[in-house]
């Protein structure tokens, strides 16, 4: 399976064939983090991305609301239909875990496409360095901190940060691959002492699962993709669709050509 | 004194006027380490530092045994008087510190220029960033660690650090910054536990000032210019002439031209 292209993938969620998590597909592609809110929340949420751009790097945004395209990031999109598991929300609550959206789509629907980590996880892998969740074969730990982000509109809340424990060495050279990457969430935010950012129980993560810190390593904190799911949940809105976790969408776009450098 | 540019500083040098420490002058302005040794000891020299490049970073070679010139780096040299002070070793030993070294040139001294952390300092000063060795106006603290060079010839021994104290997201703005300057020791080598890099009492360096470290803030370690100082007292060579610590070789060559980014 791991040889299909991002477009067959693409057409197998369509058919039906294909609703898993997308690790570990298409290498070298970015896969994409995905928001759909209704057309009143799409200037503030598109606020609140440019405001925090570290948790929410926004890589898309269709063209107009009940555009289900996206022809910079995906040939011949149709983002109902073309992850293999969505997630449907109402008044702030999950209601429905489906792999098509088309007989819920609405014409004032705005989709939002956000970098996710698994792009420069890719670039750290090829520099040889450990990346603990997937040696433990895991969901990569995640926390909420006391980070604030900038508030824009009805979007507010705190950045939630994935960890990766390293040695410090390592932590220094994912610093600098990562710097090269700021669309997939860029440099880490913090690491060392997990109380200087709020997390009171490195143990226990608030999504996702622990991971083992072996001695002398550190745990290094990245901004999360998450970040946008608690700021969606805190402002209540009253209808959303977003990816289920780890079942993203695979576009067309190659890692590399989100490096800057 | 401040606004003279780096050839005047170089021709007060020569006439005596000027025998100062060169920190806070010409600055913009590439400022480095110099070693002159015989030509028997040049080859060994050489290798180690392109063995050892981040705790010797090469800027420049003389051109020919008994060179004094290196028009590539500085206008008009003479290395032999355009140093503020200068120490000579004999047989491991500092044996004079003077202010000109033309009395005991020898046709066989070969010229090496090595980075300076001065360079990285301004950036990270331009970046708002805290340099707390600058704030309380002392030498940077240094230290001998069991990270070990690879060996070159008779040149051997351990990395010596200069050690910077940063609040986490500083360390990592720093990693960023220090990153585009690889002639100038480039990217720290370690931060947090000083025992894991053979420190055992960081209040205690083994070359300049102890400096405070303030809570939630972790040792920064970056490879330091002592480090070939140390290779070269370990070597036994009979004669060497380096720059008296703090008393640099001001260059012509601008910082911003040693960035690779």
């Amino acid at each position: 399976m791991s040889v299909l292209t991002p477009y067959q993938i693409r057409q197998q969620c369509r058919s039906g064939a294909f609703s898993d998590n997308t690790s570990g597909f298409a290498p070298g592609f970015v896969q994409a983090n995905m928001a759909i809110l209704p057309k009143q929340y799409a200037a503030d949420f598109l606020q609140f991305c440019h405001f925090n751009p570290k948790p929410c790097p926004l890589l898309g945004m269709a063209a107009t609301p009940g555009a289900i395209d996206m022809p910079s990031l995906a040939k011949d999109l149709d983002i109902r239909s073309d992850l293999p598991k969505y997630r449907v929300f109402k008044d702030g609550k999950l209601t429905d875990e489906v792999t098509d959206v088309r007989e819920i789509w609405r014409d004032d629907l705005v989709t939002f496409l956000i970098g996710c980590s698994f792009s420069f996880e890719e670039s750290l892998l090829a520099d040889g360095l450990e990346i603990r969740n997937i040696t433990e074969k895991v969901n990569v730990p995640m926390y909420r901190t006391n980070i604030a982000c900038t508030p824009a509109g009805v979007f507010h809340g705190g950045m939630v940060v994935s960890m990766r424990p390293m040695l410090p060495a390592d932590a220094i050279r994912a610093i600098q691959i990562c710097s090269r990457f700021p669309q997939v969430h860029g440099a880490p935010v913090h690491f060392g002492d997990p109380a200087a950012i709020g997390i009171n129980d490195i143990t226990k993560p608030d999504f996702g699962d622990a991971v083992s810190i072996k001695p002398g390593e550190v745990p290094v904190f990245w901004a999360c993709g998450v970040t946008p799911q608690v700021a969606i949940a805190n402002a209540g809105v009253d209808f959303c669709i977003a990816h289920s976790p780890g079942h993203m969408l695979v576009t067309d776009l190659t890692n590399s050509k989100l490096s800057v450098l």
